[in-house]
């Protein structure tokens, strides 16, 4: 399994899945035009590798958040794994851990984030702005004393998608653990539509933790969440299951790190299936990536181990790219070796 | 019905129409290319949404030519519909005036002008200019009379177009009932070859309602319509129906709201599918989008009802383009959100 | 027969002739590139048509070389015809003066050039430069007693190109009537690879009739021939059958008459298949187009009286195309009608 | 086989190897990407040929590092070509000398290099920095010995690509007779990851020969080891095996003659297959191209007749090139001719 690309970890999580899960997994906004272009627009960058640079010790190491990860590839936040596999987002937390990157437990979560933390590990908790402020306030606080480092805080969700599988969306408690505590109401109801860079502005005040906000693609964005309280902005389209012909994340990358990138760190996620595609990211300014199917697939196949294998090919297949390009640290990879 | 989409919508017409009357709608000049780009070209432009705004309450209704309308998108000019359904235009008319958007009704209508009014409706006369001025005249004058709020004047039809059915072109009375009362000759040659602006403007002049030059692709036309007195510019290349490798109306737009849009309201019709569609003609500075084709299609299939739906879908559509692109309103669409 | 497109002439072309002789006249350079861009180019453009202007008496004559034609549409020469139909280049001759455009006879014809010359037509002499320059002068002054208006010098093909059919390449003098005359060793070692400007200059100077030089695909080599005397500039690749990945004439058209479209006419032939192509050729500043494989494939089908059809169709279709686009002559045709 | 183009004899080499040395020959890294990009860059390009010259006498010989060869076409190095055929690297260097242009013999040659050399021929050594210094010099001072005229040092391979077959790297002395006498573990660790400009410098001046730098993509190395004593730079991907989605070669040449051509001869190779586009290199820059691939297919057909028969192929095509563009001379060959 260690030696499947992340092609194969989708044959391989279809054919053990229900297509119901599998679906619900593979899903994307309207004809799947976005989801499809966050992947090919990796390929349309061409690479222009240095030469007679010492790699001899290449090393992926890198902070996100002022903290040590041993690559720059995190898991993006993942909902509802129960149906995937039965480690469901532990094995996640598991696997990222064990290899030392950064874990981001998601609000829909089948296992509530108390349940997911790992001692030491670097974890993050990604949540919706909820109508009820008490309500959002809350889960930040748990999430701190929970050991998690920050909140991911998704703003591209002010009104459902237009998925397919949007329909089946859950509104039972049972499925939504972080939830459940405060009844059936908020649990149905937990996107606020109306959340605006004043309420970010408040949040970021009242949070113990630092605030990431995920789901940026305009420039301009980039810069209110930052003016707002926003410690990190993350580029994604929401891997093209809100709206479709939405550009593409590596599409929006390069303006938005133009923009904030000299202020906070930036983050993406959409599209990355290779090494080659971190490379491609970090030349264009991205501070970490983050893979979301990919470890969903992963983990269908094989648990946590999945999970792990497909992190550590990865880590090589960076490290192979940045040794013929040249770069032996990744603060060495420069924009001009893409094109 | 109501969930089909208009490719849906076209193939259900295909199975309920007479080959020669589908064809007949659904015909193209040459090689069909101009009118296939129509379409393609929305879907090469991509979306940058906006995050962090209140989209708790989306509002689609606007203004055209000072007159509110529930959302942006009306009914284009379609000729000879009695052979697609047996309401024909009135279904058309029934089902604009139940939404609330503006209807514009056809020289070339199985039924005549008076017959279509709906009482407190939206609705606009489309006509060419007749080599006869008088019949030219009469005609607004009868369009005043029943109610009309404006004159659509089509100016991309000097000559017969290329396309297949030209030659099945009816010349009889009884089928152009419009024009019926001024006899044979004038249904036979019903299009003026040699009107110019000066005309334009001696219409424009003489006519009670506000003249909308409808068939405009080129800048400096804009610029000449409006400065012999039209009072808003209708982008369109005829749904592709005149003369083939012409430029998509969507491609013509921008330089044209460049031109004149600070002056006078500009539209678009040609290739509009999904509420994404409109999205993106206002983004590009279009006031309203008018729709041909799909109308016809969902007229074929189930008349005024079917067209209601339609119209549902389409306004549904735009709504959750514009909450999940930070447009709570029309005229918070911008030029920023498309590429 | 008159109601045959080019493609449609093609077909019939290659299913009344030998294999052999389809085969000669459909043959190209190398992998056929330049041969089909020549025509595909033009479908790349797109049309901007004009509105608001008189249309009611579309005229396509213009003038060549200071002489009237009917339309800016002539006859490209084309080689050894007598395979191609009995009537060979005479039916070529016969239509194009029926027709009243510029027939172009070439040194390669299966009849000799005083064969070929029709009373009161517009006919000009296509010749390579001989190695001999007795020869070359000899067709100079025989083509002006025979009452051709102008000679078409050829520059484009100093060796041979690398089209299959190059290795037929006849060398009997019963198969070249021109230079029978002038010996079997006249006849063998017909093109000059060694011949420059100052020979184009001397050859301008000693021409009694007005010298055009044909296959300029750089702006520099248009600039260098009028200064060496050209009377016009012919933009050609051959028809794609010297050199394959050259660029298609189209693409050429524009740099040169920039570059000398002031001081001399521009002409073109590659690629043109329909009236619209006419268009597009004018607008970006050609004085007159020029159409080859065309006319062989016309000839074939139906002699002369099918070449006066292919012409007829091309000149409706423009007359068509003008009248869409708002030029009701071809001085009207302007740049900012193509994008 | 002299009239078989390369893919012929791809083709014909696939049928007379066995699949695993087939595989080895045409194996490329990744998905292969870049590999084809090699190739197909050069079909993207356009000529516009110059007319009016004198194309009589074309010549292709030109000078590489202050040496005549009869044409800017050489041999690239080729690895373990013993497997090929029964004449391996000497087919190479025998068909080089027989044509006049310059072999450059590979470090993981079947054949040690003092076996290969040919009196009087134009014959380089190509070599990569050893990560025992001794052993790059004794290499150097071997190579000096037996009449090589330079050394090409690769640069672009400080570890393994990512292609298929480098799990077959061979690591046994008998399979690299250059390294054998330095006994096993110089032939296991026989890549240096270390190597930087610093290095080259001190190689470039205790080198007798001059130092050709080969696998450059980026200007800035160019600068770099021109700076540092490179005598000529050598554009190159290595064929596309080390790292996929890389900048084809000719895609990154024009930048690298604008930055270095002044001061050094840049060469290069990477999907040449044909006369054209050794023309489109020279125009673009190169002062001489190498190929590899097809080498290696034409002496596995038929030694090294095979390989005087392609490269007798290529020049023909050159020059029938160079006189349909109207360059007499390969200094003739401009940037203006190509698109």
């Amino acid at each position: 399994m260690g030696r499947m690309d992340v092609e194969g970890l989708r044959q391989a999580a279809r054919a053990c899945l229900s297509p119901s899960v599998f679906a619900f997994l593979d899903d994307a906004a309207g004809e799947g035009i976005t989801a499809r272009r966050n992947e090919t627009v990796f390929r349309e960058r061409s690479l222009v590798p240095r030469v007679g640079r010492d790699v001899s010790d290449v090393d992926t190491t890198t902070t996100v958040l002022s903290g040590r990860v041993t690559a720059p590839i995190g898991i993006a936040p993942l909902p509802r794994l129960a149906a995937v596999h039965e480690e469901a987002e532990r094995g996640l937390a598991t696997a990222a851990a064990s290899r030392g990157v950064v874990f981001c437990a998601a609000t829909n979560s089948s296992v509530a984030l108390e349940d997911l933390a790992v001692e030491n590990a670097r974890q993050w908790f990604q949540l919706y702005a909820h109508p009820d402020g008490a309500v959002t306030a809350d889960l930040v606080a748990r999430a701190g004393s929970a050991g998690y480092e920050a909140v991911v805080l998704t703003v591209d969700r002010p009104v459902p998608g237009a998925k397919k599988s949007e329909a089946r969306k859950s509104t039972s408690p049972a499925d939504v653990p972080n939830l459940a505590r405060y009844g059936q109401d908020a649990v149905r109801h937990r996107y606020d539509p109306a959340f605006t860079y004043t309420d970010l502005e408040a949040l970021c005040r009242a949070s113990p933790l630092p605030v990431v906000v995920k789901g940026v693609l305009h420039a301009d964005d980039a810069r209110l969440a930052v003016d707002h309280g926003a410690a990190a902005v993350w580029v994604s389209n929401h891997g093209g299951r809100q709206l479709d012909h939405v550009v593409a994340s590596l599409e929006a990358l390069e303006e938005i790190t133009g923009a904030v990138g000299d202020r906070v760190e930036v983050y993406l996620d959409g599209g990355v299936r290779r090494g080659l595609d971190v490379l491609v990211a970090l030349a264009l300014g991205a501070d970490t990536v983050f893979v979301g199917r990919p470890a969903a697939y992963a983990l269908a196949v094989d648990g946590a181990r999945g999970v792990e294998a497909l992190l550590g090919r990865l880590v090589v297949e960076l490290e192979q790219a940045m040794a013929l390009t040249g770069a032996d640290d990744v603060r060495r990879i420069d924009r001009s070796m893409v094109r």
